[in-house]
């Protein structure tokens, strides 16, 4: 059996493919798009979703952007426009600014080959996020060395980032170490990226792994069989506070209840520095209807659902937050927060 | 809008009506069976759940098995032989053996009319629990007094019982008297009871509901939405330790962790007196094909599911055991457990 670290996103040169993640496990199939408006909505419909994947593909969309349009005289103004379509298609993942802050700065050099100059700066995005994920993925490694077991929670893989993974790098980068260490991923509802998504990847990649109902986290707990939780994160304030998928908040409670160990995996530009803690964070609420049976789909209907499909989880619940810069070790008890990883 | 609350079991005086509640909501189904092997099946493959409906359906299908069997010769044999096929049918449950013990002593008092004899017992279990289930609303709705909002797990209302409802027995009976009063409920993974019955059932009678995923609990916790947890069990060991629905027992490390009180309501026959504790209740794991995406389901696949469908919740974390027979407070802090139940 070949194994595989399978791509999210593939810059073909003079489009970007995006593998469509509302499809899989089932099918596998790639949408090829040419311009910026495409690339929002794949963001906003979740064919492409995790929050270092999401700024990645904002950095190609505003390339096709500029390959659109800077032959014409207000290219400026139109790719402008298309930068704030893509800053509308999510609002909690950090990375999807913080990478349309570079793009606009590139912009703002107004280089004589402005393609080229995004091109690069795009492509050194995509790369330097898979590079983070790897020296991630070996300090992660480091700090679970004769454990028997880790669970992970929605899908933090090659799939939400430039291709190697925040949580799930640092659990392949385990396996290559302990290949006896038993991996557990919540299923994650509602959109099942667990079941749907980091089972599939970690497949394809030769890795078994056991699924499990997120209401049962705390059952598994209790049995002994995990040592750490490991997840990635959607926006980190300096303090260490960290929002992420909803249920992450759940995992970090029931982990200090029964002494099992909780890291945060993510590059520093998910880190918003300009955040003193997580209070206010904004927090995307989606529509009901990804919880509700189809049936009770209509106006006059006693039955609502309440989506909120991220929490912040406070920093004096992590033990560790793990970045491409370095490790913090229990976040809450350093005086200046994480800030010692801002470089 | 005409409002009305659903029957799981209807006895025609003949044969046993069962709503398959594997098509709810979409579609309204009962099935009718007329032997006892038929009802160990609807109640193997989940038509008929929930511990109080569970053993009354057993009930109707000794009376089956009497109806079939009480004109021959070795009526007696036939019947006890039935019996333990429907003992088989689920494991965790101890109404199930309670209602199967009641029909027992009925056989073994060789009335000269056996069938009458059977029936009226069947019958009897059957009203007796929509009558503690009325007592218990009421009992439990004088803890809720000026609160704010409820949340409960999995299914527990007439569709589990016999006709009224346990946990969701003493929501409805809060709700008559406070109608402002908020209503979640989690959406139980993986088979869904929250989502498919519990809200369907509470819209069919009028009460509105709103559908949290699993994992959102902590998170509706930690808003102050939320004032009391309200759960039914499947076995309640003498200390008051609770084995219910998976789930159940991160509810109540969360609820406790954030000031949000926990309870359990049951009728008397959940307990099982011959447990100490809760530690040697058998829990149920069912395939992992309910929790894995088809695709999967293939022999040599490195995606595995671990499915248990019950946990147990230690006492310390229940607030108040709620029965036909009364309320035990802080079921830890009793001397004798919940020993005072047991009339």
């Amino acid at each position: 059996m070949t194994t595989e670290i399978v791509q999210a996103l593939i810059w073909t040169g003079k489009n970007l493919d995006v593998l469509d993640q509302r499809q899989l496990p089932e099918i596998r199939h790639y949408d090829t798009y040419s311009d910026a408006s495409g690339v929002a909505e794949a963001i906003k419909s979740m064919r492409v979703r995790g929050a270092p994947a999401i700024g990645i593909a904002a950095a190609y969309g505003v390339v096709l952007s500029v390959q659109r349009h800077f032959e014409s005289k207000n290219y400026y103004d139109s790719v402008f426009a298309d930068i704030e379509i893509l800053a509308q298609s999510r609002p909690t993942a950090v990375n999807l600014f913080w990478a349309l802050d570079k793009m606009r700065a590139v912009l703002n050099e107004k280089n004589d080959d402005v393609l080229a100059a995004v091109t690069n700066c795009a492509i050194k995005i995509h790369l330097d996020d898979k590079a983070a994920n790897k020296r991630m993925g070996e300090f992660g490694a480091d700090l679970l060395l004769g454990i028997k077991g880790v669970m992970t929670h929605c899908n933090t893989g090659s799939l939400a980032t430039g291709g190697y993974g925040t949580a799930l790098g640092v659990i392949r980068s385990a396996v290559a170490r302990n290949k006896q260490l038993n991996v557990f991923a919540g299923e994650t509802r509602p959109w099942l990226q667990g079941a749907r998504l980091t089972a599939w990847e970690l497949s394809q990649d030769g890795i078994p792994t056991t699924l499990i109902a997120d209401s049962a986290a705390a059952w598994l707990m209790k049995s002994g069989a995990i040592d750490w939780i490991i997840v990635g994160a959607d926006r980190i304030a300096a303090n260490g506070d960290t929002a992420n998928k909803i249920g992450t908040y759940s995992l970090a409670v029931l982990a200090k209840q029964h002494g099992v160990k909780f890291m945060v995996v993510a590059p520093t530009s998910t880190i918003d520095w300009s955040l003193e803690n997580g209070d206010n964070i904004e927090i995307e609420c989606r529509e009901p209807c990804e919880l509700l049976p189809a049936c009770y789909d209509t106006a006059n209907s006693l039955v609502s659902g309440w989506n909120p499909v991220f929490d912040v989880t406070p920093a004096a619940l992590i033990s560790a937050i793990v970045t491409e810069n370095g490790v913090i070790l229990n976040p809450a008890e350093q005086e200046n927060g994480i800030r010692s990883l801002q470089k």
